[in-house]
């Protein structure tokens, strides 16, 4: 189990972490297998998008933030209920198919830590798991 | 593969589980590897978030509800079709890492049993894979 | 790891897949495991609902789109922000038991694969995993 540090830069981003996951799988040597990664906040996700046009970025932050206002009559008190809905929306877990040595990713795809209540500094635990004999 | 029975009390809840999945895998005596959680259900689900402060659950199911009122144009005849939304929304499975014997969460995070149509007796399963050589 | 080839029909469709990966566990000779389905594309995703009434379906599509509609302010060029939204909403992976030799879903559970830009041609990754004794 890796622990990789991950540094936000605003309130709300989407950070392409695309090439430290496939890094860590190089690095690794896994030919088959998958990756698991888990963010242990509560106001951060993961999810995985195009990584062509930034604009897909900021019109999944921009909609959100329509549909999820930061004000909305919550009860909360330190002000940031939005993200944590935002977070379980999106989820904290994703896992990813290694085949041939490479993660097994869409030619559109890259993998993005989803900051909602930044800037922060956050981590991401990523567990490789190669194939086993059964 | 282990079958939890799990008791909600009203049609919308967030149930804290984590203190059930943490004994699990402490009887199990695992010590490296992960969780998969499962809810065999289509108006429930599982999501992870906050464990401090109540507002948050509060905050969570009541801007689903205003989202994805309970009334709104479906033809579905039970009348539970934002439930279904719900959970697809939030997920029906969970995977959580384990390390040093304990499940591998943020300080601030828990395991919940999302209810969206209840109160009802619900099944969650659980299932522990230790780790292998490889 | 399998390729599967799923064609869809419409702009925005839920497909039933259940069969299609009940079949390749059965096989696969698979015993005790779990079955990984990735989604290699950033306009479609994956899901579990009911597999009974087809209005629930229906009203799932209905309701992401009043509540994520086409045009929205979205700046992306191709015009399909809505889908990129909506996919990773409901999610690229989908982990489900086997238990039996048989996938451990529930009494109301279907796997649909979800298409929000289509129709297309479309692939999906499934991977089989069985159990390995610790």
């Amino acid at each position: 189990m890796i622990t990789l540090e991950v540094r936000t830069h605003q309130r709300e981003e989407l950070l392409d972490i695309t090439s430290e996951i496939e890094q860590l799988v190089s690095e690794n040597g896994i030919c088959e297998g998958q990756v698991t990664l888990f963010v242990p906040h509560t106001t951060a996700a993961l999810t995985i998008n195009e990584n062509a046009d930034p604009d897909v970025k900021r019109d999944i932050l921009y909609k959100l933030e329509r549909s999820f206002p930061r004000s909305d009559g919550y009860h909360h008190a330190e002000g940031n209920s939005d993200a944590h809905i935002k977070a379980s929306l999106f989820g904290f877990s994703e896992t990813v198919l290694v085949h041939n040595g490479s993660l097994l990713l869409g030619q559109w795809q890259a993998i993005y830590f989803c900051e909602f209540d930044g800037p922060r500094p956050r981590k991401l635990a990523v567990k490789i798991s190669p194939d086993v004999e059964s």
